[in-house]
């Protein structure tokens, strides 16, 4: 398996493609999907091409992970999340869609179900409120 | 949020409750999932207490990451999958039902779906067989 370097997360690294960030630093990106399956759904990725668990690095995963548990305990305050629920897909088997390696990190709330994948585009003026708050948190 | 020493995984760390370990190391433990949700569905979890991603020290959540990519790759060749789905759950609203972390990898195979959680309890004769492949495969 290779590393396609014109996946979308690719582009979203370079900047060829707008993203709602809500943090970064030189291993890690994180920013909002946009076809959340909750609200405050985010994705966490490394800035090192990887296609997925199977080829990571493990510098590369142990600063996704170190940023995913930040994510995690933000979302419960900004998004009054009671649960957080993680993902992670390899290979179209596994539900892998994009081919650069990405943590889900989703908010959930007692009762409510995830949306089922790729079912619903949140508005992009609701993205970036909500990418503004959950970014503010993390700074705070 | 607390840690209950009591819940059933630090009863298996604690050996009071058998499992089909898989591997094993000074900071984690791998086991089969009694009730996959498909065949090879494998545990990973730190041996130190933890609820789960949100109180877990970083370099537990490193440790059990690793491991869960050493087993997510041993899984490809033993299970025959085509793909591997990561899930990992925190509190009751985020799915989780046994409060020590634990990070799920799951094998998988196209146009299988995975049986819904808790549905399903495998023969213990197969757990045991299947352990024996994956463990062996991980010393390899």
């Amino acid at each position: 398996m290779t590393y396609d370097p014109n996946n979308i997360f690719a582009k979203i690294l370079r900047g060829e493609i707008p993203s709602h960030r809500v943090y970064e630093d030189d291993k890690v990106l994180a920013f909002l999907d946009i076809m959340p399956r909750a609200t405050g759904h985010t994705l966490v990725i490394p800035k090192a091409p990887s296609r997925n668990l199977l080829d990571v690095a493990p510098e590369d995963l142990d600063a996704v992970m170190a940023v995913a548990q930040r994510i995690a305990r933000a979302q419960l305050g900004v998004f009054e999340a009671e649960g957080i629920t993680v993902t992670q897909h390899n290979e179209h088997a596994g539900g892998q869609e994009v081919f650069h390696l990405h943590v889900h990190v989703i908010p959930r709330r007692l009762g409510v179900e995830l949306r089922p994948p790729l079912s619903y585009k949140e508005a992009p003026e609701v993205l970036a409120e909500q990418a503004a708050k959950l970014k503010a948190a993390l700074q705070g």
